[in-house]
């Protein structure tokens, strides 16, 4: 945690918080901070500044806060992402909480096994707990925005197109493709595939919405790696 | 399991290979390989090809091998990396196997728990177990070579200058350092701190053996992504 996220509940006047859950947890285990001492803080989907310890009991702090400082810039993306099995679904909600994407629609696809749609991972909560970490992580503030899309053709054809006018839109696939470009300088559409893959039918329908596959070289990278991968490629 | 991987001790003879644990296992479970199936395989240290099964009974199978292709090539890279706590150092290992890392150098930091030197996922079996599993993701045969180095000063004073030399030598830090270079086409030597980043002693001592600080943006990354970020960047 290299920000302690605040959430509006948290707060008991403009510029004070009590905590008592996780944080407080981590704020004595990890950070051992006393009475006096200073935070990295940030108010969830607000700015960024520092917290003062200003009361310190057995089971709960309060923090004097000035938030004076904005959030990083998020990347100019949207990633299209066929949905991973559920452990690594986790990982990659924090991922790209931590690198910046600023919108997520995981979409079903051939390869997608059934069950994966069934996981607790996917309910909302359990979504905003893993982008928490990444956004603490990252020193970021801003939530990025998730969508499900549980039907591929649907989506592709009547929403994937307004999203990637005006963007590079890019599909993820191994094969004779162009290389992914390197820091191309536009807002770009990136959809990346599940285990084994995109089936041709899927590329063809991306590319009907305006994206158009690159690759990545041979070796076969697992999807959170690919995600970070691609990103520093564009980014 | 992208590729399967034989050991020296699975070949019956020049072309022949018998299988019986995790990967007989994953052929069943996974592939749900019958009689006359191909898989793809390699050699540990060797080439690749392709694999037909021959014999499938219970507890073990036999299979015909064809050795042909050589794996892809590694990256001209020397990662010098901060021991990494053991969750992440288990999937680091598999992430620079990945990647295609050619060596990887662990060293100490003032700020790596001494305690993560006592765990168990640093003894050579189990490295090499992680390894293997991040060359079958990636479809390659060849084990990265793994050092361990758990004295800093004597390292990088002693040993680094001549590993660094001819190369372009970088070190990840935050701050106001140039951006890490974008595919410079040389081979790197590329030292990552622990969490927390290396201490401005260490940084001097990196920099008089030839590294010089590079920062990635305003965003905290995870030693398994930022290591698989600096890659992309610069490969």
């Amino acid at each position: 945690m290299n920000l302690l996220l605040l959430e509006t509940a948290d707060f008991t006047a403009p510029d004070k918080v009590v905590l008592r859950d996780r944080r407080f947890t981590h704020m004595q285990a990890v950070h051992r901070v006393e009475l006096g001492d200073s935070l990295r803080v940030g108010k969830v989907d607000g700015l960024m500044g520092r917290a003062q310890v200003t009361r310190l009991e057995d089971h709960e702090a309060e923090l004097a806060v000035v938030l004076d400082q904005p959030p990083p810039a998020k990347l100019p993306l949207t990633l299209v992402l066929a949905l991973p099995r559920p452990k690594m679904l986790r990982r990659v909600f924090q991922t790209i909480a931590t690198m910046g994407v600023a919108k997520l629609v995981l979409v079903n696809s051939y390869r997608v096994e059934k069950s994966f749609w069934q996981t607790p991972f996917l309910e909302p909560a359990a979504i905003r707990e893993q982008l928490i970490l990444g956004l603490e992580q990252a020193r970021d503030t801003q939530l990025p925005e998730v969508l499900i899309e549980k039907r591929f053709k649907p989506f592709v054809e009547d929403r994937l197109p307004a999203v990637s006018a005006g963007t590079l839109g890019l599909v993820g696939h191994p094969g004779d493709y162009p290389p992914c470009p390197r820091h191309p300088e536009q807002p770009v559409t990136l959809a990346i595939g599940p285990e084994g893959g995109w089936i041709p039918y899927e590329v063809d329908l991306l590319g009907l919405a305006g994206l158009q596959p690159v690759q990545l070289g041979e070796r076969i990278l697992r999807v959170e790696t690919a995600v970070a991968v691609l990103l520093a490629r564009l980014f």
